[in-house]
């Protein structure tokens, strides 16, 4: 790997340093302070909303000249009612508890000593994601409730737009007698990139949120604690002892509910015994809602007979995360062969069974590896806002420290605190 | 950084896809049947103590033939009694409560969707450790416990010691039905360590242990997450309302009851309206106790006036971890600066002040960012043992998963379970 540039790595030190500053008077704030300011942030947000949609049209008119495809741009836009809706998200999470200050657990010790567990703040918190306005004041918002600074990148194509969100935040900060870089936007070229992501001891944790370039580019970067989110390559299996008008309803929302989004289903495996009545059925649906389908041979037959367009499936199929309305469809022999195919080609985010059978459902979730394992529920629902967490600040596809849906008390670390009277150990 | 070795990324590929299969069965393994692995792993190691102690006698000859120093000679030691506290610690394994199945959390949704948070193993756990066959001992059971299979790299030094007690417990696995893969060790030079360490998506998890140069090396080279272990510049704080005989036994204890540990205290702090009392006993115990004194101006001067030998301290002083009958000593004016320099030298593993001023307290409590901060006690608690958690994999010093002494449920990750009865999202 080449040589970080010097002057990238003294820019990013400099502003790690002044967010390690502004995240110790982040830690003691008062829950009361810091949905005061996030209030304000939301306010002064509305309030700037003519200039934030004004340096948004600067980017938009960047993207359609640089041929940015159209589901890119309408992810990039903001007009006042998406600028009054991220306001309105800041004010949400002013109204979730404060996670810092939580007992864990704790105990008093044979010898007297008190110990406990409590939620503290992380500290610096880097975020790397795509031309997503809205993460940049959900990141900003999440951060400043659960105590940490934060360090923005957002994808270059949205720069102008969240230079503006920044500036409004950080005025709004301020005006609190918070620091304002308890947020801060990182600019810079990609040399930025690789110093943020090697600040280690400066930066406490990365979270890189977009397609599985950008998360494989961090997490092989990065030197900095980082949590991996959001890459599904999700599967719905219909058992051979499925309600199949469940089956039929799941398949199709995780599917075709929303299409882009990483607990969208990409394949789905349906058992031999049922698949005579089922393919035919669901593969109509699906054809009918749009969906391009990528069949094995069994099922291909199927919609062969039914006279459903299919094409056929490569073996690559059965890894791609499509994030489009197609999907993989394979007919399997039985339980066991669901579960192989799922542990060669599943990446760990959500994995969904049909079944009545009690036994068939108790397999599947103590064999399945993955966040999220449903039965007899659409794969959608792995979202912090389903799960009732009011936030989410992506979905993590590790195992370390969080898995799943991720909201304030994940962006939390803890502190032992022992307390006695004289204690020395013997 | 070269390229890995072809050889040995292949070796270490095929021993993770091999601990990954005995991984799956693991996973599901009920408690009693984890337990009587653990009592039969106990048993062999005991019943073949001497072929173990002559493995151990062989690397022992080299190390005294290499210069070995006395008191790693002493770690790598093992005779039929410390055989048997190995196999000892098995049994107390056996005897701990299984974290595997715990319910972390739950509700039901809204939808009628029921939702919990079960622990489940990580899968493949990678230890990278020193000299020491405890360790080897240790992991193993750990690993077995929590359900994970455990790929150990012990320090070169131990190798024919841990080649005996690895043989011994994968034969006594086998004897209960479970893979041998379950603990695996990992043969081969720094290129097989290297490829262990970057083997992403086949090992879950490294847990490096031992000095801060094998942490570092880890953590810099290592793609798969890792919990950094162990490193402790630990400080003990004399306040200025500390009750002296408190912070007499507390500073004595810190330093001196196991220097060669993390969490013993390398630096104390005297606030200055207390030096004069306390200085001067408080040095004289530690100079009884054959500590080296490493003094800034004001202690040395009451070390000169009292006629107690000491050094002056250098600007590395604030930055060493002795592990040694050494330890810096400061005189401070204020919380402030007390706080200031343990943010600047500290490694955020154990902090302790002594005091009997509740603001103080407080204050220190809530402003010292470390993995343990002690309120009158000494640096020494900081220890799973003493926590009362019945074991130790190690002491995190990281932010990330786990923070302080580390146990059987930081050996685990989370999955969602989901259960409903046809919900799909509106």
């Amino acid at each position: 790997m080449a040589e970080i540039d010097t002057a990238a790595r003294e820019q990013v030190a400099t502003a790690a340093r002044a967010s390690r500053v502004a995240a110790r008077r982040l830690a003691l704030l008062s829950r009361a302070d810091k949905d005061t300011a996030l209030h304000a942030m939301a306010e002064a947000l509305e309030a700037a909303a003519p200039t934030i949609v004004a340096a948004n049209e600067e980017d938009l008119a960047r993207g359609r000249d640089g041929g940015m495809p159209g589901g890119l741009l309408d992810r990039l836009a903001l007009d006042e009612r998406r600028v009054a809706a991220v306001a309105a998200a800041l004010r949400d999470i002013a109204g979730l508890p404060d996670p810092v200050g939580e007992v864990v657990r704790g105990s008093t010790l044979a010898n007297g000593l008190q110990i406990r567990q409590v939620r503290v703040p992380m500290g610096v918190v880097g975020m790397v994601y795509e031309a997503r306005p809205n993460v940049t004041v959900d990141a900003a918002g999440l951060g400043l409730k659960s105590g940490n600074a934060v360090i923005l990148r957002g994808g270059s194509a949205a720069e102008s737009t969240n230079r503006a969100l920044v500036d409004v935040m950080r005025g709004a900060l301020e005006g609190q007698g918070i620091p304002a870089d308890a947020v801060q936007l990182l600019e810079g070229g990609r040399d930025a990139v690789r110093a943020l992501l090697t600040a280690r001891g400066l930066v406490d944790l990365i979270i890189p949120r977009g397609g599985a370039g950008l998360i494989q580019t961090v997490v092989t970067e990065s030197t900095v604690p980082v949590i991996e989110t959001g890459v599904g390559n999700v599967h719905v299996y219909v058992d051979a002892a499925a309600d199949l008008d469940k089956a039929l309803a799941i398949a199709v929302n995780a599917k075709t509910h929303r299409p882009s989004v990483c607990n969208a289903a990409e394949s789905l495996l349906v058992h031999e015994a049922v698949a005579q009545d089922f393919l035919p059925k669901v593969l109509a649906e699906l054809s009918g809602a749009g969906v391009v389908l990528h069949t094995d041979a069994a099922s291909g037959e199927a919609a062969e007979v039914a006279g459903i367009a299919h094409t056929e499936a490569t073996d690559e199929d059965w890894d791609t995360e499509y994030l489009a309305l197609e999907m993989a469809v394979r007919v399997v022999p039985d339980l066991d062969t669901a579960l192989d195919h799922i542990r060669e080609h599943g990446t760990g985010h959500t994995e969904a069974i049909v079944t009545e059978d009690r036994a068939a459902a108790r397999r599947f979730t103590a064999e399945v590896d993955a966040a999220a394992v449903m039965v007899n529920a659409s794969t959608r629902f792995t979202d912090g806002g389903e799960f009732g967490f009011g936030a989410e600040i992506g979905i993590s596809t590790q195992k370390l420290h969080a898995r799943g849906p991720m909201a304030l008390p994940e962006l939390t670390t803890t502190k032992w605190i022992v307390e006695g009277d004289g204690q020395v150990r013997a």
